[in-house]
């Protein structure tokens, strides 16, 4: 593949002379002013921006105009550049000496699949690292003014994403998510309808709430909040399109209705 | 008590004049490039900054000279500021027409309390926001340079409490820790032990692969990684005092031994 040019991954130089930096840098959500002093130090001192496709124009803007830019962005098309040929080129533009950003929505560390790059760096004897990010879960609490996390009762926060909630059987669901979990999926908009069947075969009740956000923090945020019921004919609102995250609570006591509309007309 | 003052949290004033606003900004782990410029762009606008025990001096020292600075830490001991107080001296600034930022270590959305604060200030008729901040795991991914999820191996972050954790059965671990699960607990070390025997009875295997990282982005950062057997005496490590967090992998095929020293073994 042209892209690879004269890297060969699987015989690493020595580390020899003097190499660039490859910096897996952390976009945050959307919005400019979301990224840390850190991440925009290393975009202003990069040589070139490998960058993701739901990295945010505004993000970009902060590019200077005179450090390089290529959207490596996994298009679904002609055009995807799969995870090896990212691989390759950051590594080349490193051994040339570069001081390379990967520029990456959200928090690299987090569904950011730093894994791969992490592991090209290293078996050419790049200096490499991760400079983090906010993540959507965070942004996503943030847009809401709502925590993630509230004290005695959701104690636990699992991440993670569509495909992985979709794969399980009920009886997985209902196993792992244990009372007091607040549960964050990623990138989940089109597995949504499955995985509101299988939660609710799983045992959690219909009327359980669910909040869909979508574009956090960018100027075409929407939000929308509905019962885990309703989301097993799927998504009707169509103003909630991907990339967008879903929030799902499993209260504490199970086999009392906790949704919180319910909560809200009790209280009333 | 002197420090609610005249505020009365059970009677909410009418919101009939111009009020401040209150701030809930995510200090991030430690380091002063690890705050957005959102959160610094809130500190520099502040009137005043009430801040926790766990805000680093380098973050500290980015609030100007000109704003007011209190620190309600919760030491143990004669001064400690139970959430109350808090609450009541946020809103109490807040309803005097100051801009009130209130500093928290790490994301306020993550184990930061913020449901209290966000509670009062909405009882008064409060402009409330969070502002996030990069959480405890996601430095403890930069630190190490390990990301929290890989694609295929650990496809969920469970995110929970060593308090949490700790209260659980071995029935209950065992139930709610799917296979593919990353495991972050804050606040765990005076847990570990006990946390070690309930994962080695809920049947993880002894070998399990458990790091530690303690002040996670400060001059002060110290990490080590042990196995589950050997936390079940104990953290004999005294380096890794709090605040650390706790990282423990349960891999996908359960029955195998999956202990990362061990993965290593095989593949040499």
């Amino acid at each position: 593949m042209s892209l690879i040019a004269d890297v060969d991954l699987l015989s690493p130089a020595t580390p020899t002379h003097s190499r660039g930096l490859i910096s897996l840098v952390g976009a945050g959500p959307g919005a400019a002013d979301l990224l840390t002093a850190r991440a925009l130090q290393r975009i202003n001192s990069a040589d070139v921006v490998y960058y993701d496709r739901l990295v945010s124009t505004e993000v970009l803007s902060l590019i200077p105009a005179n450090v390089r830019r290529v959207n490596v962005g996994k298009e679904v098309g002609n055009h995807a550049w799969p995870q090896e040929a990212i691989c390759a080129v950051i590594v080349d533009a490193a051994l040339q000496g570069q001081r390379v950003v990967r520029l990456k929505s959200g928090d690299p560390a987090i569904f950011g699949r730093a894994g791969e790059e992490l592991a090209a760096a290293r078996a050419h004897g790049i200096d490499v690292e991760i400079v983090p990010g906010i993540t959507a879960a965070s942004a996503a609490a943030s847009a809401l003014c709502e925590p993630l996390t509230e004290r005695g009762r959701f104690d636990r926060l699992l991440i993670a994403t569509g495909t992985t909630m979709a794969g399980d059987t009920p009886e997985q669901l209902a196993s792992s998510l244990a009372p007091g979990t607040r549960l964050v999926l990623y990138m989940a908009v089109q597995h949504l309808s499955v995985i509101a069947q299988q939660l609710v075969k799983s045992g959690l009740s219909t009327e359980t709430g669910v909040t869909v956000i979508s574009h956090v923090s960018s100027p075409k945020q929407q939000h929308g909040q509905f019962s885990l019921g309703e989301l097993q004919q799927g998504l009707s609102d169509k103003r909630l399109s991907n990339p967008a995250i879903v929030m799902i609570d499993v209260p504490h006591l199970t086999g009392v209705s906790l949704a919180r509309d319910q909560l809200s007309l009790t209280q009333a």
